[in-house]
């Protein structure tokens, strides 16, 4: 069993860099923080005998060796990037906990057959660069290096840029790394476990996901003087647009998702009409079919809202992914592992993107999800039991193992 | 008869302080880009021979001695800081045009029995700090001069720190200034002289103000895995306050006025669902009664909202001036002046607020407006014709005349 204790105290040392006065974090990607808590990662794992490799979009492998060369390393990771006012757990616990799977293997002089393989990817959150899960994107192909190379901040810097700065550009090419299985522990970041009073879930699916970026052009005019009837005001067009991806999203529950989580309003001046709006939307569903529904409403809705109003829109997609669902036999290893150590637990769909969508896509892939207090993530109040840590990372170790053998 | 020549020339000076790209002018208020233009304006005036003061809101006063040392000057002005994205003549133009009238009656060796002065109010436009009209309003009582020192930018901070900064904080108590007559001249900033062929507007009144800040207050949380009923999304909620703020205006036509101006969400990252939202409400009205029956009807939704939502609403007023009818002879002497000169005129009402509005409680006001291109104003692409503004200045020439004997 792995030492929830050593656990938590990695935590903590970790959420020192970038802690916000509310209690939680802020230690966007490609930031100075980043590149410090990456320095605090790659210590440990080095302090663990782990030998380290980077490749081109920063993403971190650390391994301890198995006995059978021939195999494929059985790996576990997730990311120390977070959002803007994030939370202690999201990302870092599924880190921490497979450095503390190496360490408990270590502790125990464990040899498995398989290497056993620590994931940090770069730019899990998306929120700073678009696309999101950027670095495990890059890594199973699903878009080009040069296209998360270019993607730039709000103030202009690019990926590419920052990831040189903070000296993170390594030199394996993304992807030329075999994997065997991968497994990522997570938060669940809702409030599915706690309401039904489970430790574990098991994760058979992710949310598919659209994210757009949607500009609506009016005319700047003077608040007072400007007739009602002549005003071409960005801001009310677009929030027409607002609305309308909360209510496709409640048309198809329970796994619609709608969210307009950014807002850039211009010139943002009291008494001048907005002459330009920019704004992101977050859709998501569970399966394909509706997903493509619901973009299929958001565009039709766009386009007459365009006409409507004689204003110009301009919607562009920025991050897709369709539904994932996990490999049956990772899903049945968390399973097993779960009622072998005797947790409480139930399956719970992932509405949350998460590294492994990608890693599935050239590995078996799985998750596994211990509560968050209320549900609450994305925010610095983002909590989590010990105990739970704990529990879900002795479901990790467990899994691991069996799958290395 | 005024040289409308020079006053483009000064005009054309003037405005290449804070130039944008697109032709505007970017001068916000108590920046060192509005210190270079007082320094400026103050350095045309002592080349005409003027006497400055300069009170403790950094009003400046200019003036031209009269021949009659008992009484009040005669003053004519309006502000030269701008919009983030301002045009060229919002209120320079009246600024230098009543300094273009100091030119002409020294010129002509014209000798007035009351004293002619040049006023440049401080922070008319209101955008980096609010009350809107601050120079004139602590002039006149309106508010207090504490008050005003403590109004903050969004980035913290205070008039009293960026006034002292520029060195724009004078001897004279604000108000302690007698005053004969107060004139404006201006841009109408709205469509209606342009659609109706008439070079001069009349303004018997201007519209009552009210202005407001909202905070919508919910709770962040994640855009995939929170479900849709489990929600406090604080942009949805606070996009339907900003759409009833124009559907009231709608509401109460002819001179209902609604818009929304400034919004800033939190924690802006796409996967996040709003955690707050801040966003500025500016109504106005002709009238005492339509605009209070709008101040309800807002404040009404957003009580109905506040409980139906379960989320916190602060509303807050942060700026207000009742409907202000000029003073009847001011308003005459304009009509008079036209007249005489000759130029197709009509009466226009007010939308926009001006330092007139102010001046009116401690003298007898009136305004000159002067088309400008599509009604377009706060905006970078505003334009006015030089021959317009000649003829403005001109009714500002003779009705300062007629006051000043
Ligand atoms: N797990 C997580 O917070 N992922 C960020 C991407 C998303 O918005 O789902
Ligand atoms: N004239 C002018 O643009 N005034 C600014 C105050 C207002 O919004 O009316």
């Amino acid at each position: 069993l792995t030492n929830g204790k050593r656990l938590w105290q990695s935590l903590e040392e970790l959420n020192k860099i970038g802690a916000t006065a509310k209690g939680g974090v802020k230690r966007l990607t490609l930031t100075d923080l980043d590149r410090q808590a990456r320095d605090l990662v790659i210590g440990w794992g080095k302090a663990e005998g782990l030998s380290i490799r980077i490749d081109k979009i920063g993403n971190i492998f650390m391994r301890r060796a198995g006995g059978d060369p021939s195999r494929a390393p059985i790996m576990a990771g997730s990311h120390i990037d977070t959002q803007p006012s994030g939370g202690r757990f999201d990302g870092n616990f599924g880190v921490l906990a497979a450095l503390e799977v190496v360490r408990t293997l270590n502790q125990h002089q464990v040899q498995t057959a398989a290497p056993i393989e620590v994931a940090i990817w770069t730019n899990e959150e998306g929120s700073r660069f678009v696309p999101v899960m950027m670095g495990s994107g890059v890594f199973c192909g699903a878009f080009s290096l040069e296209h998360a190379y270019a993607a730039k901040d709000v103030d202009g810097k690019s990926v590419l840029e920052e990831l040189t700065r903070i000296g993170y550009v390594g030199d394996e090419t993304p992807g030329e790394h075999p994997i065997g299985a991968y497994f990522e522990a997570h938060i669940e970041q809702g409030p599915v476990l706690e309401d039904e009073g489970k430790i574990i879930g098991v994760v058979p699916a992710v949310l598919g996901l659209s994210w757009y970026d949607c500009t609506v052009t009016g005319l700047e005019a003077h608040a007072g003087s400007t007739p009602m009837p002549l005003r071409r005001d960005a801001l009310q067009v677009a929030t027409t647009i607002m609305q309308e991806v909360v209510a496709i999203a409640n048309r198809y529950q329970p796994y619609g998702r709608g969210t307009v989580g950014f807002v850039q309003n211009s010139p943002n001046s009291r008494n001048v009409i907005p002459g330009e709006v920019k704004f992101s939307i977050d859709i998501r569903n569970v399966n394909k079919a509706l997903l493509d529904t619901m973009q299929g409403e958001l565009t039709a809705f766009i386009e007459k809202t365009a006409q409507h109003s004689g204003l110009a829109i301009k919607l562009e997609q920025v991050s897709h992914f369709p539904p994932c669902p996990f490999h049956e036999d990772c899903v049945a290893a968390v399973r097993r592992a779960t009622e072998k150590l005797g947790y409480p637990h139930m399956d719970v769909v992932s509405g949350a993107g998460h590294d492994a969508v990608y890693a599935a896509r050239v590995a078996p892939a799985g998750m596994i999800f211990v509560p968050c207090k209320d549900g609450i993530s994305h925010n610095e109040i983002e909590d989590a039991k010990p105990e739970h840590l704990e529990a879900g990372c002795n479901v990790l170790l467990h899994a691991m193992l069996e799958r290395a053998g």
